[in-house]
């Protein structure tokens, strides 16, 4: 019996969560939920998620949600298995910390708004706002200028080896890979080369076949 | 030798650090950042934050940002000291994890405005935006329902004992409580008794007297 995900291959939280599971090679079922009608907004999918967000995790009786404390299960709890995703070193595990903090704080809230604008309004037909993606996209830029100094010190984010702190990013770069912004990674040569490494994982090309078939 | 601080206490993530610092009863310094006249934004601050923002840590030759980094590696690296405020255990290092994350992604963005709205544009003669007050009031009226069904249940966020995922919530308690939402804690009989237990603990009556010498 593997663990379950409630969620959809569309979604980025419930892809970082699948990302964390293909690279620890565990088995696993995932449960669609279908937003259409608001399954995640009702029970029983409010007992697992009072916040009615996907994605939701089950292994066996315990039951979590928000996908970076579902990520850190995964990794802490099957520690032999696949890649390790994590440093509980002194120096490492703070390295770890600060970068899995910049990826929720720094990166996501906006490659969130950028997705938003350039992929998912695209879905539902609706209009791009402009002021918001040149906002967001001047935002990127700074941000990714710290990365790029910070990837030409380390291979990865957190230090040598790849873990939670990059894959964390890896939904949010696949959706934006395929838009306008793409150029603010090419145009940084550590962020670029480390962008189409961690795209280029197996785990994630696994999630990436998953959700082509959705 | 301490840990150095460098923030300043009116600041909700220096806070954030200060009350993790207090708990573990480390010695520190607190260095003050000129925040007008830049300082965070110039070298050498953005040495050790390259994002520009309060707080930054120190111990050593350990540089670190983020505040709940810093909050992480105080608690990790300083296990036999003060309050535990973590869990490495299964169940409740998971529950840890959830919670943390709900405080960052759910609170702590509805938090952060109210207190800019309510608090911080007062002090600088700004005009309030009643419609960013409204629509955040109702926002959080809905987290603090999720958070009364869980407090009902355990005595802290993550479990029987204060951690982390609590002591994170401080500073925003904090500024809160001195504003017209006040009321959507004090209706909650849970979050009301959890509010007032964790602002009067030791540690964080200490950091409250560190502000107003400020």
């Amino acid at each position: 019996m593997g663990v379950k995900v409630y969620g959809i291959p569309h979604s980025t939280a419930t892809l970082r969560v699948l990302a964390a599971i293909h690279e620890k090679e565990l088995e696993y079922e995932l449960v669609p939920v279908d937003l259409r009608s608001g399954a995640h907004k009702q029970e029983p999918f409010i007992s697992i998620n009072p916040f009615g967000q996907i994605p939701a995790f089950e292994d066996g009786d315990l039951t979590l949600f928000e996908s970076r404390a579902i990520t850190k299960y995964i990794a802490y709890t099957n520690e032999g298995k696949g890649t390790s995703l994590i440093s509980k070193q002194g120096k490492e595990m703070a390295n770890l910390a600060v970068w899995m903090e910049v990826e929720a704080h720094q990166f996501d809230p906006v490659s969130t708004k950028l997705s938003w604008e350039l992929v998912y309004k695209g879905f539902f037909g609706m209009e791009i706002d402009n002021a918001v993606v040149e906002e967001n996209e001047a935002k990127l830029a700074k941000v990714l200028d710290v990365y790029e100094v910070r990837l030409a010190k380390s291979k990865y984010l957190a230090g040598d080896s790849f873990t939670l702190a990059d894959l964390h990013h890896l939904p949010g770069f696949q959706y934006l890979n395929g838009t306008k912004v793409k150029h603010l990674f090419d145009e940084r040569p550590h962020v670029s080369a480390w962008c189409k490494d961690i795209l280029a994982r197996p785990a994630w090309e696994k999630v990436m076949a998953l959700q082509k078939q959705a």
